[in-house]
């Protein structure tokens, strides 16, 4: 296939060049946005500090041999606002956020760590529902929270509740998931809708209300993966969970860490009705909106048609769709080809989208 | 030996009655302060929500066997206030605390996780300071950082940065550390000279200057149990670092998981003099002070002068003493004879002595 023009850039908030860190005097909200200063913080200062090959490897989690065992260990911490929203809460987000970066590293999630960080004065009810919420969700994965800390900070110092949880999970031999085994052919898929987890967050902060109310997609996506891996195996190359940044990001990050390009197709991106109503309105791309229950695999192209219909099979992947391929081309560029037929680069954003969306 | 008749509690905020975990409508700082009403969270709400054996073990991290490794897992998130002291900082507390936690699980530790809760506005000279300091306490230790999450958080919502390190470690077979195994006879050992972090924390919070400044004491102790494992082996039951509510603290809960007494000799305790007169000056019990660099150790009669003989070789066990033993009698009470012959109950305390040490 040609590739259309490079048309532009459709929003000025997505220049390409920011301020180096090093010219930030202090920490920004958009330091912690998922876009080019999350970037820039991660490669400009954690991961040379920190230098080791299994960090730099920039996973969704680290993998390594551990006594004899293949380990994925990931971490997240949550401090979303506000701790309840229509399809969960910080609790069970804080779950499946940390069951899915597990997955997306091909691991089957074993034990999950729960660091509670509580603002003095958080209502008893609000952390009981949020404990409950999380039982029920670790319960649904079948993984067990294993340890754990509860620190309390000062009235003013904290938001009621921020949740750190790390996995553990097993890695089958023979499974390779790495951003970098994206190559020029492979197909690109999308589990489902986008968009919905900051949609729904967004409403309920900013009062808005649908017709039909939006939810959080958030669910856990390991037995999608374990279903992918045992029908696909070697040919599941990537796996990652489009969250802070959406598709965009997500995607992007791909493409530069796998030295390749992505070229994606706008009209076969799901978005719900509602949703795509609701970004015209706020003005948000949904391609940059987090969702907390999609996966993106990237499959060798011969594997495109069976990795759709695994995942089309399974409740959380019945609206799957390839929505694109890795491309020859301009390292790490991700390019949209539109409805109408032209293409636009998609960038990581510098700014900061949705603050606090997980 | 007799038991002393004993006396009274000294301390009337040592009550023992505080009220049941229902009859708080808020969270209070005390809930994360290490004594009574950290326990009744954990032990009222927290362990009963997420159910499951390995965490109901109440150690200082999980062991379990995954992938046919034996490995141990744990967490904590790191508040203190401030964030630079004496000593140390967030950054090396963060990778000291959890490697000696595994450790305190009889594990090698192997690697850690990484992450950071950031408010908008900390210096970014801040941030590029603990993570030196991260760096350079992991690479001592040997262990790496090999995955990490960043979140921001508004101005007014955080306290400059919080930490959450998780570490996952390798327990050697045959190595069985818990506190369950303290049994009436074993003899309790401490590394050194306790109280020296709360007190070097308490004196910049308050301003306070001695005549030679006190230090925290934070520092990694998995050599020190490396070594004490290596020559002792299943004599080493149990193994605890007295951090949050010190050494009272710790020695009660291993007295009540264990369903044994614990008498302490406080002429055997090391404590220093300047930290003995702060503790004066400031009306706290030193056996009630957070400490970042010293273990618990409870090892078999027989073996306790070669476990002080491997303490003492080292330079972090250099100041280490035989400061009791495990008795029969009232399970779960831990008993102080005083250097006058008197005898008195240590208590968990009720409310908080030092909020946001760790």
């Amino acid at each position: 296939m040609s590739t259309p023009p490079i048309v532009s850039s459709p929003d000025p908030s997505l220049g390409s060049c920011p301020l180096p860190l090093s010219d930030y005097p202090s920490v920004q909200m958009a330091h912690g946005g998922g876009g080019k200063l999350s970037q820039q913080l991660i490669e400009g200062l954690l991961v040379p500090s920190f230098d080791n090959p299994t960090l730099s490897a920039l996973h969704d989690g680290a993998v390594f041999t551990a006594g004899g065992a293949r380990l994925a260990f990931s971490t997240d911490s949550y401090v979303v606002r506000p701790i309840f929203f229509p399809g969960g809460d910080i609790g069970s987000l804080a779950v499946h956020g940390t069951v899915n970066d597990l997955a997306m590293c091909g691991a089957r999630p074993i034990a999950l760590s729960c660091g509670l960080i509580l603002e003095e004065g958080l209502p008893m009810a609000s952390l009981r529902a949020v404990v409950a919420s999380m039982r029920a969700a670790a319960r649904a994965v079948g993984v067990s929270i294993v340890t754990g800390d509860t620190k309390v900070v000062d009235r003013g110092k904290g938001d009621g509740i921020y949740i750190n949880t790390a996995g553990i999970g097993i890695v089958a031999d023979g499974i390779v998931i790495d951003p970098r085994r994206a190559r020029p052919g492979d197909a690109v898929l999308l589990s489902g809708r986008i968009a919905d987890h900051g949609i729904a967050i967004l409403s309920v902060r900013e009062g808005l209300e649908f017709e039909s109310p939006i939810e959080s997609d958030s669910a856990p996506l390991h037995d999608l993966v374990a279903r992918l891996l045992d029908r696909l195996g070697a040919d599941v190359h990537v796996l990652r969970d489009p969250t802070r940044g959406g598709v965009a990001s997500a995607t992007n990050e791909i493409a530069a860490r796998a030295g390749v390009g992505i070229r994606l197709d706008e009209p076969s991106i799901p978005v719900s009705e509602p949703v795509r109503g609701a970004c015209e309105l706020l003005g948000l791309d949904p391609l940059y909106v987090a969702n907390e229950g999609k996966l993106l695999a990237i499959v060798a192209r011969e594997a495109a048609e069976s990795a759709l219909d695994v995942l089309r099979s399974h409740a959380l992947g019945a609206e799957a769709a390839i929505i694109g391929e890795v491309v020859e081309g301009r390292a790490g560029v991700v390019t949209l080809r539109s409805s109408i037929g032209g293409s636009r680069i998609v960038d990581l954003l510098t700014g900061e989208q949705l603050p606090r969306i997980c």
